[in-house]
């Protein structure tokens, strides 16, 4: 008897007929011998209509008020999907993040979770009853309702698969797995029956949206096997898992693209030890997250240094910048460029490691195309290149040509047949 | 510094302007130096609509699945209003039942409240805050939470007000008091500026909807004063409190209508002692509640037997007296009748303790109209008469006319003004 926790997202529980949906697939699992553990999102829709209503009530709602606000939705969800698997002889019981014991830090609209106790769902699976857990949510030490940030349901299944021992975490959403890269710009992409952590957390990282990075790294730490896959199929979708021998045959396993970067570049900095960390302190500390850091070289002793932001905060960063300037005397600073129509297209892929030629083969592909670099960051299994957002889908389908990414890699013929 | 619990029902925060009108008027008490706290019930609609969910999902929703899902629809209020006070300034926290310590039995859909520990209230008035109660809501005793029935949020306002030992609860909700009548049935009801809580207990049983039976109980019970007024004007409602001196001038104090009870006849009941007790345990076992019982006089050893019942509970109290006439061989039982169309009429005050004739003149006045009298019940402070349903309206104004109740009484001339 394998313990299955299946998280299923907003469309995936988006009204009655689909909730009807995951009764079915709930009591085939169970019907198989499984044990399931179902955790839900709010249902499509329903987080943008309380959003709206907190704008409508404050120009800036409280972080805890969103949080107590916010949470009502996947409870909503909890409740009717157990009921409908009551309807259809499945025992069920709705649990809050509270009422499963997921313990989190302070961090209001945003919390970590610290400890998951997890009695009330020992217990439930003990008398054969199906617990329907509400994603997103936990409780601080006050007791006070708190939010794990966008994606937080993903967060939540793959911490209760942690704590339960889980044989499985299937995540069902509306798209039926990982791909090499997105179908919508790459007619060619192909779904990965297997997909590494460590490529999994760089491609949910640079904006393939199937998986919080969170969530990965959660699993990844605790070895939780996580399948990802459609709610309206009944294909295998893509299991994201340890690394093993046959991931190594491929360098590259897919290609992504982000365009929420925004890159701001400073003119004129003065080239002095210290100042980089003056002005990336004063970013940190307006909790902006720097992606990626160029420093031109410098000539009278002034230097240019380009970084990249999410879009959202490129303006607060930019006031950061304005204010630091005046305030701190950075002294010679002579303008703040933003720069809004940039893509980052990389490339992800375990196999890079032990591959030699594979940045060299990304640069020249791009080339190829005419397509400039505008900046670049590298890690151990990806290597990300800035350019013109007009070349952004030019650049991804150019890559997953010259990679091969469409093509069933030779030994994975054999784990991909059903 | 009065401390005062103000409730608000739905349609007092039916959208974000009727929220916004709950912020002025909270900001109002605390400029006159009061301390507040806010009870809210669930936006108006909102409940419907999760309940149309539930009806969606199951053909009968668990109790526990109703209380996680219509628990919601306070929160969200909760959280809106203390955003919008926050917005304006005054410092506001959102709290659940279960954050106020509001424990209650196991009774799923219809608990009761069993303690309240309103830790955390105090300490919120303590540090300034006014603290924002999602209403109708509270927890058992394994931490799952239990909501208090129709009208619930009255309960949870006046039960706080009663353990905070408040100065005064106000109820605001869509009318502006308690009247003599049903004003949309006789133009000429008349404002109440003072009731008692017997007197308001008896009227909110017998159909006037202004508040939640259970909660005038509690108040009487705790002595909690309650003022009953509107959302949408300034006049000062109806006080709902003790006994005094001015009240016992008024023999009647109001008129009431209840269309909602069926009337259900046993024909050829053996007219043997322990007969009745069998029937009516029966139908107490199928929790149907009963009103009012009449027998008439038996001729050849048997007799008829009727008593009215909530008309959605008729069928019910139906079936499980055919089970009976089975299985328990309430043999002669000759048949068991229906009737849907009648209304019960009842003239409620404190006054008639201490005045006979009343009932004689509520008899005379409907024998004036032409009105049958299809059964009669009385207590010490009310008299209910049946009649056909097609006479209701006739009865109730003709009663408010012939116990001039339109009319402001000699002394209350004196409290009525502002």
């Amino acid at each position: 008897m394998a313990l299955i926790v299946q998280k299923y997202g907003g469309t995936s529980v988006g009204d009655i007929d689909c909730i009807r949906r995951v009764v079915h697939r709930v009591v085939k699992a169970k019907s198989a011998g499984n044990q399931v553990v179902v955790v839900v999102s709010a249902m499509a829709g329903e987080t943008d209509r309380l959003i709206r209503l907190a704008q409508q009530a404050s120009a800036s709602p409280a972080a805890r008020e969103m949080d107590m606000l916010l949470s009502t939705g996947e409870r909503v969800t909890t409740a009717l999907l157990a009921m409908a698997l009551e309807q259809e002889g499945v025992r069920a019981q709705s649990f809050t993040g509270r009422q499963v014991g997921i313990l989190t830090d302070g961090a209001h609209t945003n919390a970590r979770i610290e400890k998951i106790t997890a009695e009330r769902l020992r217990e439930a699976l003990a008398a054969g009853i199906v617990p329907v857990v509400a994603g997103f949510q936990g409780i601080n030490q006050q007791s006070d309702v708190t939010t794990l940030g966008r994606g937080g349901s993903d967060l939540t299944a793959v911490a209760l698969a942690a704590v339960l021992l889980a044989d499985r975490c299937d995540i069902y959403t509306d798209v039926d797995g990982v791909y090499t890269a997105d179908p919508n710009m790459v007619p060619s992409a192909r779904k990965l029956s297997k997909i590494a952590y460590e490529e999994m957390l760089e491609m949910a990282s640079l904006g393939a949206k199937v998986l919080q990075p969170r969530s990965v790294q959660f699993a990844m730490k605790y070895q939780v096997p996580v399948c990802v896959r459609s709610s309206f199929t009944d294909d295998a979708g893509t299991l994201v898992t340890k690394e093993d021998s046959e991931m190594e045959q491929e360098v590259v396993s897919g290609v992504t693209c982000d365009k929420n970067q925004t890159k701001i570049t400073l003119i004129g900095v003065p080239d002095q030890p210290g100042i980089a960390s003056k002005i990336f302190s004063a970013i940190a500390d307006a909790s902006v997250v720097i992606d990626m850091i160029i420093q031109n070289i410098g000539q009278d002793g002034l230097t240019d240094l380009s970084f990249t932001v999410p879009k959202g905060d490129a303006e607060r960063a930019k006031k950061t910048l304005s204010k630091l300037k005046a305030d701190l005397g950075v002294e010679g600073l002579r303008g703040i460029g933003l720069m809004d129509n940039i893509a980052k297209v990389s490339i992800v892929g375990v196999g890079m490691r032990s591959h030699s030629g594979t940045a060299a083969k990304m640069f020249t592909t791009l080339a190829k195309e005419g397509i400039n670099i505008i900046m670049i960051s590298t890690s151990e299994i990806k290597i990300s290149c800035v350019v013109d957002a007009k070349y952004a889908e030019l650049a991804v389908r150019a890559l997953h040509e010259a990679f091969a990414l469409g093509k069933t890699p030779a030994r994975a013929g054999r784990r991909n047949k059903k």
